[in-house]
This record gives C-alpha cells, structure tokens and sequence, in this order.
C-alpha cells in the first residue's frame, strides 16, 4: 500500500500535554494502515514558542527522529538540545517534553511502538 | 534517553535483498534502544542506480516514509512512483522493492513493527 502526502490526516492540536502554543500533527499512516502494535507514525511541527507538554510512556515506547531545526528536549527531566538527527526514546515510565524557542520550524518523525 | 547522530550504526549493504548495487543504511535506535516489538528504525539512502530487491513481510509490517528524492516502489507487484512525502506499508505477506534511476539520492526512514 501506498499512502500519498495528500491523503494523510494532519490536525493541529493547542497546549497538548499542557505545552505552549499550537503542535502541528501530519499522520503519515493512520487507522488501519498501521501495524497492531504501532499507535502513532508521524510527522510533528513545532514553530517557535511552540512545544509538547511533559508526558510519561508506560507500555508503550515513543521514538522521535529530528528532521529539521533545533528544539530543546526535556529527557525524563534533564534538558538537552535536540537536534537535526538526533533520536528520542521514551518508555518503561520516563517522561519527555519538547519545545521550540528557534526562529526556524522544529520537525521530528514520532513513532508510538506498543509493548 | 537521546541517541546523537555521531552514536548511531550506519552500514552498506551490497545487493541487499538481491537489489542494484549498494544499500546506505543508518540506525537511528539499534540493540536495546529499539522497544521489543520494534526490529529496524533506520535512514536507507539509496544513490544513483541502487536498490532494494523485493522481499515479503510476514508476522511483521515495514513502513517507508520518503524525506528525500523520487524512487520507483515495486508494491507487491505494481511498480508505483515512490516521492517525497509518500508512505509505503508492507506486511501480512505481501511483498515491496525500492530503486532509485535518478542523479539525487532516495532518502527515507524504515520502521519494522513486529505481531
């Protein structure tokens, strides 16, 4: 199967997990394309000002990938940039946040692996 | 946890799966960084006259999501243009191939979900 840029679902969701501003969410595979034990498989967009809220991972592991810009990554509560080719993973219990302060858009690719 | 691009595996492969030429292969989380159900998150950069021969996915799905470039996707047997933005998901037996006839390389991010 393939899915097309134009056919997936993109949302924009506000203070998610409680972080500022606005997370834009482009589901690259959603619904019944993605495998049992995958949640989430997307592209997420964070413009300055913008973040995702702390959040804890319990039985199921959440991997981000940095596509573009730099952010800045709250690791089970130490921060850390977070940049172009860096990876995040977060489960067994940790928790992460994300956060852009740059002028330039922070893009990651977020996938949700179930235990 | 955060895994720098520098820490990350890459290999070439030659004739992976029986493909063209030579398969550049980076891991983004490998070993014990990867969630149990989870077997591959790799970049696979394909130049120039390279390839991934076709091969089935059974009792797991692989998903390809483009970042860079234009390929030709041999979806279980229906040759399909493979550009920037697009997803392709294998599993439940079916088979997939990837080549790259142009100049700039195919980059995309390789996700293996086990049942």
């Amino acid at each position: 199967m393939v899915i097309k840029s134009e056919e997936m679902k993109s949302e924009v969701r506000e203070g998610m997990r409680g972080g500022p501003g606005s997370v834009a969410i482009q589901q690259i595979a959603s619904g019944a394309a993605l495998p049992a034990k995958c949640r989430l498989f997307s592209i997420v967009t964070l413009e300055k000002g913008c973040g995702i809220g702390a959040h804890e991972h319990s039985g199921e592991t959440e991997l981000y990938y940095v596509l573009e810009g730099e952010g800045v990554l709250n690791d089970n509560g130490a921060l850390k940039p977070f940049r172009r080719g860096d990876c995040n993973v977060c489960g067994g219990g940790a928790t992460h946040a994300v956060a852009n302060e740059r002028d330039e858009p922070l893009v990651f690719v977020a996938v949700i692996v179930l235990e």
